[in-house]
C-alpha cells in the first residue's frame, strides 16, 4: 500500500477552496497544511477541513510536505513554484505561470533542472468527454486532424477588477484552449490570426481588452483549428470541441445537467446548457489532481499537463495578442 | 424493360387523391382510369390528371387495366375487392376489408383461391425508419424480441361523423400498429388487455368509443408489447416503436420537420413533432406502391401487407374492443 | 441556527454505506451511531465514518438520538420501525415495510397514532429531473394527465439468491413506480392488469417470479398508465416517465453520463445510458435525506414518501402480482 | 387569377434538369420552352417534360416568354443574363455571374438600369430551417449579433476537372455562405482574414486551391464571424449556422434524414447526417423558384437574392481569395 501524500496548500480563495475540499476527500492525500496571507482566512478554511494553517514559507519547506498545490493570486505563482521546486516540493501550480511570458520562461529554466514533478492547472483536459476525444484520436477513429472547432464561452461577465489585471481575454480565458487543442491533436500551433471587440463590456476597452473574438490557427501537421471565446452568453456555459479528420468527426460539445423534456404545440423545450463554467467543469480538479496523484505514485500518465505545456500554451495566447492588435496573422514559434 | 402496369383507381376523396397523385409520378405505372360514385369528383380530378374517367365496373372489368387500386368508402371494399379478383386483377385495397371480421374472413376464402395478387393498405410498413427497424430485427441486432412499446397519437380530433362509422378506435387507429407488431416481430399476439375512455371527446362515449387508451400484448414467441392511442394531443402527431431484446433496442422514434433550435436562458429549444399525421407518413402510400409495382413484375417483396394480414390485424382488433368492453384478458386466435 | 440532527443508522450494508456517506456528508446531520447485526461490519464502518459503533436497541432507545434510518434486511424493517416509532424517534426506512401487506398495514396502524416523523425510501422521488416533472404538473402545463408511460429496466440481472427472497418483481421492483405514479398524478390506481414472464433468468420461474412484464393501470380521475419492467438490458439502465395531457407532454427521459459522439460515415455514435442503476439514481439518496432533515426542522416538504404512500404502493404491487397470477384486471382498493 | 408566368430555362445538365422538374411542377408556371448547346440533351428532356426544346436566342426573345432560368456553364451566365434582360425578361441566373468581379460588376452596370427583376442562384436562403433562423434574427430573439459560426463541408470530393475551373473554394463553395451571412445579419463584412490548404486532393495545388479552409470575418455592425469549409467529409453533409446575439444562440443546424436509433451496450447509435449536399438542399431550389414567381405576381419577397447580392458575395470571396494567398487579413470594401 502506497504511503498518503503530504499536500501542503497555498491560497484559501475560492478556487483554494476546491482543492482544499478535494485534497481532504482522495484517499491517497493527506491535507496537512494550509496557507494564506490572509490568515484569517487560511484559519477558517483549516478548522472546516480540520487541519492545520501555517505560514508559506513553511508549508514550502516543511519536511512533512511532499507536494505543494499553488492556489494563490497570479502574481505569487512564479516565485513560489521556484521555492517549492527549489525546496525539493511536487508542485500543481495554478495557471498561468507568470503573465510575462518571459518570466514564465525563467521559472521553467529555473525548475526543469531540479528534475522534480510539476503540473500546470489546464484542469479541463480531465473533462470526461474530452477524455474521450484524446482517446478516439489516439486511436485514429477520425484519421489525421484536419479541422478543429473550439467555442468557449463563458456565461456570466466577471468583474471589472478582475478583468483589470486578467492579462487580456487570451491569456486569461482562450488559453485553456490552446493547451486543449496542443493536447488534443498532439501537435503545435504555427501561426495564429485573431480577431476581437469588447462588445459585452465596452468599459475593458480602457486597458485594451475584448470580451468577444474568433481565432483561427494553423498547426504544424496541416489541420486548421478555430475558436471562438466571449465572457458573457444568453444561454448559460458553452464549451465544445470538435475534430474532423479523414475518416469522420469526433465532438466534445455542450453540456446541460439531467433534466425534463416538454413537447408543446410546435415545440420540443429540453433543459438547458449548465448555467456556469463552475458547474460544468467542477469534476476536473479533482481528475487532474488524481492523475498528478497517480504520477507522484510513479503511475505513468500521459495527460499531465508540464510546465512546458503551460508556456507553449502562453505564447500562443501572446501571439493571438499581438495579432488582436496588429490586424495581422502571427507566427507561433516553439518557446523552450 | 417492364411494359408500365396499367391502374384504374377507385375513390376520389382526400386518399384517393394521394394515390392518383402517386400513380401518376411512378415510372412503371400507367393511371389509366379513374372512378368515383360522385362522377363529379371523378372528372374533376382526371382532367387534373389527365386520364380517363369512367365506370366502376368499367375500371374493374376492363381488358385494358392491369390492377385496381381500391381508395373508396370502407363499406364498399369488400365487393369491389371480390369483384376485382374474379376479373383476374391484382388489387390495391385500402383497409380495412370490412369493418365487420367475419365478411373479411369470407373474402379472403372468396378471393385467395383466385391466386391474384393483393396488398392491403398497412402503409406505415413503409415508413423508412419502421424500415429500419424490421431490418435490424431480421439480422438479430437487438436479439430476440422481449418488450415492444409502440406509440398511436394522433394530434387533431377527427369529426364526429367520421369516429360515427369507423368501427372504433381499435379497428380504426390501433389496427395499424397491430399489423406493424406481426410484420417486425414476425410473430402473433395470442392474448390482449386493453383499457381505455373518452377523455378527449365524451360525445364518442353514446356509440361505446373510446379516444384514449393502453394496451398490453403476449406474443406466441414469449414478448410482450405495450400501445398507447390517442385521438389528440398538444404537440403534434407522435407515432414511435421500440423493440428491446437481449442485446439492446432498437427505436423507430417521433419525427419532426427540420428546423432551428434556440438556446435561450435556462432552455434549449427545438423544431417540434410533425403537426399532423400526414406530414409524417406521405412518403409511405408512395413506397408501398412502389413495392406492389415490383411484385407485379416479379420481384419478391417480403414487406407487402397481404389480406391475411389484414384479417389477422383485425382479429387482435376484434379482441381488443372486446377486451375494454369486459375488463378481461381475451385471446387471440389464428383467424385463417 | 438550528441543532444538528442526530441519526443513528440501522444496516452497514451496500445501502447502508451509501446513507452512511451521506449522513456524514449533510451539514445538519450527525451520524451519531451505526449499528448491524454483524458486528465486525459496523466497527468497519464506524471506523470509516468517525463515530460510534452500538447495539441495535441502544440506537433505537437512546436519548442522544434524534432519527433512527433503517437500511437493514427487510424482514427487520417492521418491527424496528415500530420499536423506533415507539421510542419517539423519527425513522427514514427503507422500502418495503414489509413483505406481507398485511404486516405493513398493521405497523402503520400502530406508529401512526404515535405522531411521529416518518418516510419511506422511495428515493427516486428525488431525481432531478422527476422532480421537474412533478412541478410542472402541479403548474397544470400539460393539464389533467391522460396517458402516462413508465419504464424500468435494470441494467444486469440480481443474483437468484436476492431474488428469492425479494417479494417477486412487482413488490421489489415495480414498486417505485407505483409510488412514483401516484405521487406525479396526486391520484390512485383503481385497476391494473399485469402480463409477464421470466425471459431473462428461467430459473425463477421456480418460486413463481417473473423478470420482464408489462403492465396497464386505470387512475380514479380517468388516466391510463402503462409501465414496463425486465432485470436486465444489453444498453444500461433506462428509467423513463412521460405524462401526456390535454395541452402536451412532460417526459423524464433516460439518462447518459456526459460523454463525446462520433460522426462516422452513416451512424452519429453517442455515448450510452447510464451503466447500471445506482450510476444513476446515486444522487437521490442525499436529496431524500435532506428533505427529511428539512421536514424534521419544521419545513413543509411536500414530496416526502410517507407510511400510507409506502403501503399504498404496496397494494398496487399486490394487485400487479395477482393479476400476473390469475390474467385477470385486479381492482386496487384505498388501504387506509 | 394570375396567369402562369411561361419560363425558358437555358442549360439542361443536372442542375438545369433540377429546375426543369420544378418548373413543371410550380402551378403558377409554364414550362414553355428548353434550350441547350447540346440540341440532343435539350430534345430528351423536352421530350421528358412535355414542352419544346429551341434555340438559346429563341427562348431569350420570345414574345412567348416571360421568365428565363439561367443554368447553363458558368462562362455564359454573364452574356445570357443581359440579353435576357435586353429583351425584358425577368431572370433567375445560377451562381455566379461571371467568375470575374469585374465582369459580373459590368454585368450589373449594364443590367440595373433596365429594372427587370433578377435574382441570382443562393437558393440556400431558402433552407426551410435557415428560413426559421432569418425570422428569429428579425425578431430580435438572440438580440444583436456577436458571433456567427458557420459551417460548410461537402461529402465528396468533385473531379479534378470541375475544381479546376471551379474559381476555387471561396468563389465556389464559400460563395454560398458569404451569402447566408451578409442576408442573416443584414450587415456587410469588412475584413476577412482566411488559412486553407489541399489536404484531401492534393492535386489541385497546381492550380492554387484548397480544399479545407478557415475563415474569419468582421462585421459592419461588430459582429464576427467564422466559416470552416471542406470539400469532403467521413460522415456526409454538413452544414450549419449559428447566430450568437446577447440574448441567446439560435442554430440551424445539421440534418439527418429520419431513421432508427439503436442502444447497444454503451451506444446510442443514430441515423448520421444526409449523404450528400443535393439530398439536404434538394427543396431549396423549388422554394427558391417559388420566391422568385411569388415576386414577380407582385409579392414583396424579402429574402430574394439579388444581383448586388451577387456582386457583394463574390466581392468577399475575393477577399478571402487574398488572405489564403497573402496571409493576410484582406479588406471588404461596397462594390456597388
Amino acid at each position: 500500500m502506497t504511503q498518503k501524500k503530504r499536500f501542503a496548500l497555498i491560497g484559501c480563495g475560492f478556487i483554494g477552496q476546491v482543492h482544499a475540499a478535494n485534497l481532504a476527500t482522495h484517499p491517497d492525500v493527506e491535507l496537512a497544511m494550509l496557507a494564506d496571507l490572509d490568515t484569517a482566512r487560511s484559519a477558517a478554511l483549516a478548522g472546516q477541513m480540520k487541519c492545520t494553517a501555517g505560514e508559506v514559507s513553511v508549508a514550502i519547506n516543511s519536511d512533512n510536505i511532499d507536494a505543494v498545490l499553488i492556489a494563490s493570486a497570479t502574481p505569487s505563482h512564479a516565485e513560489l513554484l521556484e521555492a517549492a521546486a527549489r525546496a525539493g516540493k511536487a508542485v500543481y501550480c495554478e495557471k498561468p505561470i507568470d503573465l510575462s511570458l518571459a518570466r514564465a520562461t525563467r521559472v521553467a529554466e529555473n525548475v526543469l533542472p531540479l528534475n522534480t514533478k510539476i503540473t500546470v492547472g489546464f484542469n479541463r483536459r480531465f473533462d470526461r468527454s474530452h477524455q474521450q476525444l484524446k482517446r478516439q484520436l489516439e486511436q485514429g477513429t477520425v484519421g489525421r486532424p484536419e479541422l478543429i472547432q473550439m467555442v468557449c464561452r463563458a456565461s456570466e461577465l466577471p468583474p471589472l477588477s478582475y478583468l483589470k489585471s486578467s492579462g487580456g481575454q487570451m491569456r486569461d480565458q482562450a488559453i485553456h484552449f490552446f493547451d486543449l487543442l496542443r493536447w488534443l491533436t498532439a501537435d503545435e500551433v504555427i501561426s495564429v490570426g485573431a480577431m476581437g471587440a469588447a462588445l459585452a463590456m465596452p468599459a475593458i476597452r480602457e486597458f485594451g481588452d475584448v470580451d468577444t473574438s474568433v481565432l483561427i490557427m494553423q498547426m504544424q501537421q496541416g489541420a486548421f483549428a478555430q475558436l471562438d471565446n466571449t465572457r458573457r452568453t444568453g444561454y448559460g456555459y458553452d464549451e465544445r470541441i470538435s475534430v474532423m479528420g479523414e475518416k469522420g468527426l469526433a465532438e466534445s460539445g455542450s453540456q446541460s445537467p439531467p433534466g425534463m423534456t416538454l413537447y408543446q404545440g410546435k415545440a420540443i423545450i429540453k433543459q438547458g446548457l449548465y448555467a456556469d463554467w463552475f458547474s460544468r467543469v467542477q469534476g476536473t480538479y479533482y481528475q487532474h489532481l488524481d492523475a498528478f496523484v497517480r504520477s507522484l505514485n510513479g503511475e505513468d500518465v500521459a495527460d499531465l499537463p508540464g510546465l512546458l505545456d503551460g508556456i507553449q500554451a502562453q505564447a500562443i495566447a501572446e501571439a493571438a495578442t499581438q495579432s488582436l492588435a496588429t490586424g495581422m496573422f502571427c507566427p507561433v514559434g516553439q518557446v523552450l
